[in-house]
């Protein structure tokens, strides 16, 4: 079983014909295409205040999905869907599509347990044509799509279509597409939607560099100037049509201090256009759909376009939790003093902790709000580097900062550090270098779902020489670690990971205190039973052990903190006790921190009995963390079970 | 031990001052600053000249270096190296810079074991100022080191220099540093190495555009005409020195119908010149070297520059093994028809699959010769995508392809698919879509090191849910595994590994037999202790196992083939019996077949004793195989040995 299953949540309740009149009536993109182009903008104003009604509620991605509407609307109702695929890149934009491609019945359930997917996901519908949730990925995979289909001859020929973000178009797996694109002959639509935005300000000399474009005041008047005088000395002619366009591209990069850059990739480029302006989009698709090779239409949109509040501050809108539909007032979460985030814990400390050491610095990849790095960011601006959706360079570039003495913390979510998987190993671990990467979102993630999910990251970075890895149970752990993290003695590369979430803090602002590097402790006292766990999970297991000690059955518990070096102390008291084992980690079981315990055990010829609690080895679907720590049989109550019959006791009723 | 130890050889083979003499008289670039630019062109012949003797008899990178000499001391000329920093990306190009840094007369160890480094390596000098091997890091790592320097105000400011081929420079990596240089004021200056291939000949469209920019004839005097005119409009002005410089570059791009990329993402560019006009490159070098600011250096070089044979055909002198430096004739292995290489294996199999399944298609990036896909490019060159140097893309583009129901056989190298490692989970595994990676150079790769050594996939690959991962023992079983790939029940990704290297092919004509998924085989019966394999190690431990039967011991042996699924037969065999457990595998022994054994058995209540041969916990370097496996432990010797004691026998003399 590669994905567990959870029942689907089939409930559907119809959008309000009174208040959503068009929208009500589209059960798919053909219901779209019946219209005429002069209702389509009260399509548009249904999709939105649908929005507004069901994400204030139901929280989710808002502001790019509101700033996408036209440009879906005009999609779906140029290009023959689902015949044509529309790849999206991210997903964030994507609730308007799926509201009319069927789901707005279901769009209620979205992003919780058995419902929709807050991203596309082809398990989901025909219409969502590849999996979205790590940028850039979209050109690829459309060329991908293009190829086959024209491997296969197919007719009528297929369109393509990938929309990117200007955010995600800079990452170079986005850069990789283009340029493979440009050297095919492929049917290839790439839509550039550009809202200078990612989550966080957009960042980049290529964001810069589209923000140029459109602001080339003046062009159209010296275009003509221009263009006479070209002619007079023939370098154009009036037969080359093709030749004119990319003159008078040329013309406009000279204006704008700056160049075509798709035009260099020999990428048709045709824009900028107001994103917002529908007739005029689906005369521009229209026009250039059946172009043959490589396109790219760069619109220009507003992030949460049509409701006041999020276009006057994108950034926390971006997914902005519940808000007041009519104020525009979010409905945010309480600080707790005893009680934080890890993320807020990390950008407290680590700002604290440059505020001593000159050489940190703080490293993010287009996250520094998610991460909390913007706290620092906001105190020394200088020793923050935001490289925008690039974790590959982030790392790298960290690299370089840490060759040449300087002390770089990273901090990436753990599903999204993958992409710098090379680039740990052979750009920081090889040369043992002090970066510290601190690995955000780990572990179950919640209603993100399947492509968040921070669960390989024990089993991928234990594989490394050298990595240091280590995981707090609790904010107090988070604040040594980090300390720790920049201490002399440290060495090579660590990666501290810790999710989403809270964790129990004594004193925010109690002095630091070292950590044994490789040393765990013990929480809690036992004769049956020896539980080992690593990371936050670490007070779920203390409330399964209040269970089991309710049933009989007496453990002891050891919070490892550092999956390598593993604690030879704890491991060496434990093999001798010989008691069964259960180890606990919020990672994949395959190559964790259980199979690095039993791992550990055979090395010394110790066989014992060890029962390894952590996520099973498939693809986690979304929901509430603590439903899926139930589906995964990581909460207490699962624990106590485990441990209980681990223990040889009977589990009762 | 984050590194494998082994002695260094420090002997020495002074550079013969007859032959050499400018060379010989080079301890470090400041003996080279001393002489006059006049005596430049001699050291370029000495150096070219000591290579050419010293790589015809100790192998190693010979093109590359060859097209790099004149661009290698003009920057050691210029630059006030060390403290200046040069970063070498790949550094396949930077023997000449290790024989002008005081390494010539320790050349002759070259990629020899305790030698020196194929590859720029810190730990050698401190000249090589960060880990090279996988292409496209050099840009953010200099980046990272400029950004340092900066931070630490340090006077006089340190110039960073990046040195990138064109074909590395396509990778998304060099993208996003190029993208976050440009954002910056860094003083990084990066040359961009052009020589219009990489191993093989280049692709993509930044390519095109690179011989674009070289091609535009008529380009001077048509700008001067031009120039007139555009001042004439009051477009330019001569006070705009920075907006001519520009327009003249747009000027350019308009007749070579292309843009400037570089100037568009806001870098400085300054080219094409001649990469062998000593002079000129100096000058050049000396007028730029203290603008603020990043730049680009665009200079065209000649791959095997100096030497015909590899002027006229310089793929396959990119390495060519022992040569005769008079005819140039290349000492070729030869073909063996029952001990064929792996990867031609690989190339005629998937060749025939694909004459009979018109699903197949074949993707690699710029390793097509290396990975003999080549073979089947030659054959049906349409179906064949090598992408260039784009690891990530190559695997999205692979799912794309796979999402429109073709199947995809990806060949990249081990080291190298680390890059996609994101891409193979998030774009394949979990839509579980039909490709096959044909993981090519996994384990220990020999002379090329510790960053091409090929040890983690088994572990990372492992972590994937729904993933299968095989590794033939020999040149027969991986023709069954790439003929089972391709039929019709075989599901989700595929992870094919085999090593460099060789197998036993009984026919290479026989026809295809599939392989069960998930099962092994047994290849040798015994009564004292059960030894599980994967891989072509198989055959070491074949030969181990003789070694024990004359001590006495008397062993069976499984070959399991696939990692995942694990054959359950077999283990639960093997756990009834109860008898000592050895596992042999040439990947790291955190996470590996042994880790995936302990967990089988532990997941159903056995403990066995199991002892585990593997690549140990540290990075691993370079030598010949065969000394690699002894330092490893992983040679028959020492295989027989680890076997006898855990059989609990006396291993003796």
């Amino acid at each position: 079983m590669t994905t567990l299953k959870v029942p689907t949540d089939e409930s559907v309740i119809k959008p309000d014909a009174d208040k959503y009149p068009l929208l009500s009536a589209i059960d798919s993109p053909a219901d779209l295409r019946k219209l005429p182009v002069s209702e389509l903008g009260a399509v548009c104003a249904d999709i939105r205040g649908f929005l507004i009604d069901n994400l204030s509620t139901n929280p989710g991605h808002f502001a790019s999905s509101m700033g996408a509407v036209e440009l879906t609307v005009a999609l779906h109702y140029v290009f023959n869907t689902p015949y044509d695929r529309i790849v999206w890149d991210v997903g964030h934009q994507a609730y308007g599509h799926k509201l009319i491609t069927g789901r707005a019945g279901r769009f209620h359930t979205n992003r919780k347990l058995g419902g929709l997917s807050g991203f596309p996901n082809p398990d989901e519908s025909e219409y969502d044509t590849f999996t979205a949730g790590h940028a850039s990925n979209s050109i690829s995979a459309a060329l991908g799509m293009a190829a086959a289909s024209a491997l296969k001859h197919e007719i009528p020929a297929r369109n393509v279509v990938a929309v990117i973000g200007d955010a995600s178009i800079s990452g170079g797996l986005a850069f990789e597409g283009l340029n493979n694109a440009a050297n095919t002959n492929s049917n290839l639509l790439i839509i550039l939607n550009d809202n200078d935005m990612s989550i966080d300000r957009n960042v980049g000399s290529l964001n810069s560099y589209l923000a140029h474009l459109t602001a080339s005041k003046g062009y159209n008047s010296v275009r003509n100037r221009f263009g006479k005088l070209a002619r007079k000395i023939g370098l154009v002619t009036d037969s080359g049509k093709g030749r004119i366009q990319r003159f008078n591209n040329s013309l406009k990069s000279l204006i704008a201090k700056e160049q075509n850059i798709f035009e260099g990739l020999n990428i048709r480029y045709f824009g900028p256009f107001d994103g917002h302006d529908l007739p005029r989009i689906i005369k521009v698709l229209n026009d250039i759909k059946d172009i043959p090779g490589p396109r790219l239409l760069h619109l220009r949109t507003v992030k949460g376009k049509g409701y006041a509040p999020a276009e006057n501050d994108p950034a926390p809108w971006h997914a902005p939790g519940c808000f007041d539909p009519e104020s525009g007032e979010r409905l945010g979460e309480e600080d707790n003093r005893h009680y934080p985030k890890f993320q807020k814990v990390f950008g407290t400390t680590v700002t604290e902790l440059a505020r001593r050491n000159d050489r940190i610095v703080g490293i993010t990849a287009a996250m520094s709000s998610g991460t909390s790095l913007n706290i620092m960011q906001k105190v020394m601006p200088h020793r923050v580097f935001d490289v925008g959706i690039s974790e590959g360079h982030a790392v790298t570039f960290a690299g370089g900062l840490a060759k040449e003495g300087m002390l770089p913390f990273v901090a990436i979510y753990s599903a999204f550090i993958q992409r710098a998987y090379d680039n740990i190993i052979h750009d920081v671990a090889v040369q043992q270098l002090p970066v510290t990467f601190c690995i955000d979102r780990a572990g179950l993630v919640g209603e993100d779902g399947v492509t968040h999910h921070g669960v390989l990251d024990l089993a991928y970075m234990r594989a490394i020489p050298g990595m240091t890895v280590a995981a707090p149970r609790d904010a107090d752990t988070l604040r040594s670690l980090l300390y720790t993290a920049q201490l002399p003695d440290r060495k090579g590369a660590w990666a501290i990971r810790y999710p989403r979430g809270r964790g129990y803090c004594s004193d925010p602002d109690a002095p630091f205190t070292p950590i044994h590097i490789g040393k765990g402790v013990q929480l809690r006292e036992g004769a049956d039973i020896n539980v080992l766990s690593l990371g936050a999970l670490a007070s779920e297991v203390s409330k399964a052990l209040d269970l089991a000690a309710q049933k009989g059955v007496s453990a002891s518990h050891y919070d490892m903190i550092f999956l390598k070096p593993l604690d030879d102390g704890i491991l060496e008291k434990v093999a001798k006790e010989g008691k069964p084992v259960v180890t606990v980690e919020d990672g994949t079981v395959e190559g964790g921190l259980g199979g690095a315990v039993l791992e550990w055990l055979a090395a010394r010829g110790y066989s014992l009995p060890v029962v390894r609690i952590g996520v099973p080895d498939a693809f986690v679907p979304q929901g509430k963390v603590p439903q899926l720590f139930e589906l995964c049989r990581m909460d207490a109550a699962s624990i106590a079970r485990t441990v209980i019959m681990a223990a040889g006791k009977e589990v009762g009723e």
